[in-house]
């Protein structure tokens, strides 16, 4: 069986698999937060789905509704195909290079997290006999954010006429993935020209979306370096530009080729004004020069793995998912620059290409302790979309802004409200990793330009969607909390314990600016009703069982019959009807667990323990987003095999297609959530107040050592068996606690202390056959 | 103001007002509860909306959805305008009658209740000068069951040469209506011809449905009397059939024309079949003749009366409001014959012609006590789906029959599923219409034949929708109840209590039938485990406030902002958000006001004026279902001119227009809650177990009676300000309850009894500007 290499510093997979193509398409995808790349072959066939995409570059569709209601979203909006700069083919004495024809006798591609590129190695011998290698390197610039490159070399065996033709192509055809037909009557050639010109080796195109009337640019140009005799042309036209070049390559001969790509998008510059852009780019880019990009592009990486490299030692395998999180999380957000990270980051169709709640909660943690401008700037897209935000609360008849279940723009997109509008914790998601990366960063001026517009804006949704009632408190009833098998609940436990600690950072983000709070007109009795909500929250506790409540009521609902459920009717949304999965206690991903890890502070170590074990046997993980935090709970109260588990379920989701979904696009939050599994599971990190440590190492690995940034120091902390190092690598001290011991770690005064057993918790099960795989590390 | 004449017998309308003819169309309908004709003009145009309708002929058509989930019904119904048989134009010289031309010097309509036909009378003027007469008289005949007949008769003043044209016209282009495309699209000409025959006076067209694949034809047949000189012709294409009669009028002569309408579909007889079908039933009505029709129709109609005549004396709209809703609902229901009885009749083409469960709990009690036969077969006819509500269930992973939402043929066509679905109160509402209807008729041929498999079906739904929890009972979670402005609640008090006796009257349906319980494989355990459920039912009580919840945690949501509500918002559901409805205290129709009249026997009289008050402070009305309830509940409680208004506002929603939607069709709910406001609310009738009066006249009324039938006796209740009298009227003895006090009633034996004063309730108050208008009665 074809599959992935195993090496600490890449992902490599040798031999060619067709089938296999729209897997590594997502995994092999390059990205730099604002153009995406599927990692297609250079010869773009054959293929699983093409995919370029531009950060924020959509179509709207009408969304249909059987029976219609008030406040219902009108548009949908869907990720776009934009023109395809990738596409390099080539004639080998008039035969197309075709990896379904011929012999593949080499095949090898590599996606290097240290240098950010994808390596392609291929030795094809064609239906006559003929023998070419074919080298392509591909990338992305973190550095040059409007660009990408390729750098293209053919070496015959034998002296061969190649021909090499270099493509921007527009409006792909692209098999439809069934769902409405107005989607994808609406995705069927999306783009409409404006603009094509060519000379030279350089061409552009531009076009625009029907019904969002975006506009867009592509460029192109090229270097050639080969041999005498050269012939080339270009022409371009509607959906197509291209630039042919021919030539005789004696035996031991090569032909050379670097191909520049410059992308522009705007909903509101002028079709002149993005070619300048694009032109600009390709400017930039050959001034640069391949070599140059290259090693820029090593350099902006070396920085990144200095503050967030993960070792670990005794699973190989798990190493390398790791570094490949990290690196396509990177990806996902390092030039996003107000715009979302989507679900899917840029690596794939799937979702729509809409962002989602697990960006707040899952990306950015990780981005927050290491590329914390990354996060920042993603933070800056939710307020770029406040307007929209409070439009949409006024529509559902509520004070503040109510961000969206699912959007690319800012405006909702779910067309099923009980599970997207209703699912109001979002904006308690957006409030926290706004006062989480202000803790972590103290970026005084996001939070004057930002940070406390939407701390406010989100605590009085809060007020307006709550209620103190005679009866239990401040209760806030009728919301759908982040499983997504149940909805339209009372005090979702989540939910409140978000909301409180969304009132309380904006009490304390007033407080911090006076002036701001003036001008967004929060008065004392506005602050002092936060204070007072925040007091009274309701959150459900069930006295006869001892546990908390993942919502009112929900302890008294009918058990799942789990013994009853054969493995094939997983995941459970896809044969059974929410009605069902919503009145029963069966947990879809963690929700009363997410509430114990992200509000971990607002429950006591006896709490956690029996609700871990209590929602364990109830939850069926249907959703990616579960693993990396039941790896966390699991952690904390002790099963250190079990968190070991599902770490692995979350680092391997994407590489082990584990959801059979991966040609749609990765997983971002589940890639996340490895890291979280590591750092917050293992490593112990919490952030209630401060930073803090709990680290202790899961049986099979021998030792492990992450890194991050808090207040402009990175530091890194190294586990073993018996032991934790806390070590400053560049910047001031860390004030911090290890294992409830406080501790200070200054520069080159690192600090070493023993890591105490483990609690003993009360047994665990998972439901009927839902347990993770164990993970018995190979050299374990 | 045009408006319809006060009387006791029949409406009127005077005048002609083209804009306000929609209206007339559906108050002026009518049908026999197998074809329905809208009460179009005779000439076609200008109307509303053209409207022939067969009791469960229906298009079918897509169910669009923005986002899809497992167990949604895939296709709509929509109930479908047949051929035509009620146009009959008229040319005088040459110039086509139509009332927007020339000037109609006298018109005039009526729906007379006794002889069961539509008259009208015009005295038109042509542009040019000339006059004719015209008078017709229309009826569908509820003794020959695929039969109509119109006769229609023209008295020119001065000799002139008329015209006739009486055709049958499939595909009659309509307005659509807004809403889904698709849906607009199936509706577009939805009958493809199959047959077109015409010989003689005689006609018949046959088509087919598009999608759903029914069968229906149509016939016309003709009878001339007039004078020398006649000429006629007839032909059939495709979607027309035209029989066209011209003759020379002299001055005091006349032009008379009996045309006999012959309807018949099927899903699975062929086309001879079906026009044979139609050829009998137009030689059956022939033979009869149109003095004959007109005969057995007022001898139906006259039988009708005797066991279902309301009086009251004090309010002759009322009185008149109260006949035309007993005559509709007799129309509705007649002759229906295992199919549905639609929320509309067939009087409009409104919710798509979708039968739902206020059939049940509003029609069917009127008719089990007048007219028991047709409460009979529309029971039958949810048995005749049991199939498809048993694979309902089984979709939804419940055991036992769910019955649909909303539905022509049985299947569910509800594209909302938290309103629709989860409304399972609709299989307790068919099973309490069963125990109802047997307790009432005692018919066992029905009981063995259907009402004890329903029972039991029903009941084994409770079973596997609710559950024995160690907390509190017997709970059933995650259901909508009445309340639309509600859903997806646990514990819902209607809900549960309709269940408790749907699961005790199957228990004694088994103990009755222990054959047919075996048949059905009811065991002892199963019997046992009803009664457990039944007797352990969770009902919610909220001891802080001391009110009944209307489902848990219901009186701990937050108020709704009634005084911040504007007039124009209302109703609801077209200005707010479910979402925000869903979580607050705002109730669109009665829901625990409702379980207090079906399941009164589960409140004490302290709870019921406690409840009563409390919701009554909530409930906005927003439904056509609600007014006649609370009318039941004020009227027990005390409030007896509440009662009365809101008894008036049920009575009058069709006539008075109160929604502005009456040109879709009648509300037969609504027309059953004046019925029920009447007998179950001044009359205090109730059948918890037996049948009992509480009967007190409102202020405003001197004297009122009302006829019943039980169990083969027909008896009449008159009631005054101090004394009700029961008389019967055929039959055997009655044995029931005044107020408490246990009477028996013999033939030439009628008891009169005191009426005691009303009991003193809290006062009560709606939400702000929602108080029903207060209704003094013109002679009052």
């Amino acid at each position: 069986m074809t599959g992935y290499d195993i090496g600490p510093w890449s992902l490599r997979w040798r031999g060619l698999s067709v089938p296999q193509l729209r897997r590594t398409e997502s995994t092999f995808a390059l990205s730099n937060g604002h153009i995406g790349m599927r990692g297609t072959l250079d010869e773009g066939e054959p293929r699983g789905l093409p995919g370029t995409y531009l950060n924020g570059f959509y179509e709207e569709h009408a969304l249909p509704y059987g029976e219609a209601g008030y406040g219902y979203p009108e548009a949908g909006q869907t990720v776009v195909n934009v023109t395809d700069g990738k596409v390099i083919r080539l004639l080998v004495e008039d035969e197309p290079l075709d990896m379904r024809y011929g012999r593949a006798l080499e095949h090898d591609r590599e996606l290097d997290f240290r240098s950010g590129t994808l390596r392609r190695r291929t030795l094809w011998e064609s239906p006559t006999g003929r023998r070419v290698v074919v080298r392509s390197e591909r990338l992305v610039s973190f550095t040059q954010r409007a660009v990408a490159a390729i750098h293209y070399v053919v070496e015959p065996e034998d002296a061969l006429q190649l021909v090499v033709q270099s493509d921007l192509l527009a409006n792909e055809p692209v098999e439809h993935r069934p769902g409405d037909p107005r989607v994808a009557a609406a995705l069927d050639a999306p783009l409409v020209g404006d603009f094509a010109w060519a000379q030279g080796a350089r061409a552009v195109l531009a076009h625009h979306t029907r019904h969002s009337g975006l506009r867009m640019a592509a460029g192109m140009d090229h270097e050639l370096d080969t041999h005498e005799g050269l012939r080339t042309g270009i022409h371009a036209e509607g959906d197509l530009a291209r630039f042919t070049a021919a030539v005789d390559v004696p035996a031991g001969g090569a032909l050379r080729l670097t191909k520049y790509l410059g992308y522009g998008w705007s909903a509101q510059r002028s079709v002149p004004a993005l070619r300048a852009q694009v032109d600009a780019a390709l400017a930039g880019a050959r001034q640069t020069g391949w070599e140059g990009l290259l090693a820029e592009q090593r350099a902006f990486l070396d920085d990144f793995w200095e503050v967030a490299d993960i070792e670990v030692v005794g699973d190989d395998e798990l190493q390398q998912a790791l570094r490949f999180a990290l690196f396509h999380l990177l990806q996902a957000g390092a030039r996003g620059e107000t715009r979302a990270i989507a679900g899917k980051g840029l690596t794939g169709p799937g979702y729509d290409g809409h962002a989602f709640w697990d960006t707040e909660m899952f990306v950015l943690p990780v981005l927050t302790y290491t590329v914390p401008d990354a996060a920042r700037d993603a933070l800056r897209w939710r307020h770029s979309t406040l307007d929209k935000a409070r439009e949409r609360a006024d529509v559902l008849g509520q004070r503040g802004s109510a961000f969206p279940w699912r959007s690319i723009n800012g405006a909702e997109c779910s067309a099923y409200w009980p599970a997207g509008t209703a699912a109001f914790h979002v904006s308690g998601d957006v409030a926290h990793a706004v006062a989480q990366y202000l803790a972590a960063t103290r970026d005084t001026e996001f939070d004057r330009e930002c940070g406390t517009e939407l701390l406010v804006e989100t605590a009085r949704l809060w007020m307006s969607l709550g209620h103190n009632d005679p009866h239990d408190g401040f209760r806030i009833d009728g919301v759908t909390g982040p499983d997504e098998y149940s909805a339209i609940v009372d005090n979702n436990t989540y939910t409140n314990l978000l909301a409180q600690k969304n009132l309380r950072s904006a009490v304390e983000a007033c407080e911090r600016n006076p002036d701001i709070a003036g001008t967004l007109r929060v008065g004392a009795d506005e602050v002092a009703a936060w204070r007072e909500a925040a007091e009274r929250m309701r959150i459900p506790f069930d006295a006869m069982l001892g546990v908390h409540e993942q919502a009112e009521g929900f302890t008294a609902h009918a058990e799942w019959d789990f013994e009853g459920t054969r493995p094939e009717d997983y995941p459970l949304l896809l044969t059974k009807p929410y009605f069902d999965l919503y009145r029963k206690q069966v947990v879809k991903q963690a929700d009363l667990v997410l509430a114990m890890h992200v509000r971990g502070d607002a429950f006591s170590a006896e709490e956690k323990a029996a609700n871990f074990a209590y929602y364990e046997a109830r939850t069926v993980r249907d959703s990616s987003l579960s693993a990396g935090t039941q790896s966390v709970l699991a952690a904390e109260v002790g099963h250190l095999q079990l968190a070991y588990d599902y770490l692995a379920e979350a680092a391997f989701t994407d590489l082990h297609d584990l959801h059979d979904n991966v040609h749609n696009g990765l997983h971002m939050a589940s890639l996340a959530g490895a890291w979280i599994g590591l750092v917050a599971g293992f490593g112990g990190m919490r952030d209630h107040s401060g930073l803090t440590f709990a680290p202790r190492l899961p049986p099979g690995l021998e030792r492990m050592a992450f890194r991050m940034s808090f207040r402009g120091t990175r530091f890194s902390v190294s586990v073993t068996r018996d032991e934790a190092t806390y070590r400053i690598v560049s910047g001031g001290p860390l004030r911090t606690a290890h294992h409830g011991t406080p501790i200070e770690v200054g520069p080159d005064e690192p600090v070493s202390l023993p890591v105490p057993d483990p609690p003993t918790p009360p047994e665990v099960r998972q439901p009927a056959g839902r347990a993770p795989a164990r993970r018995f590390p190979p050299g374990g």
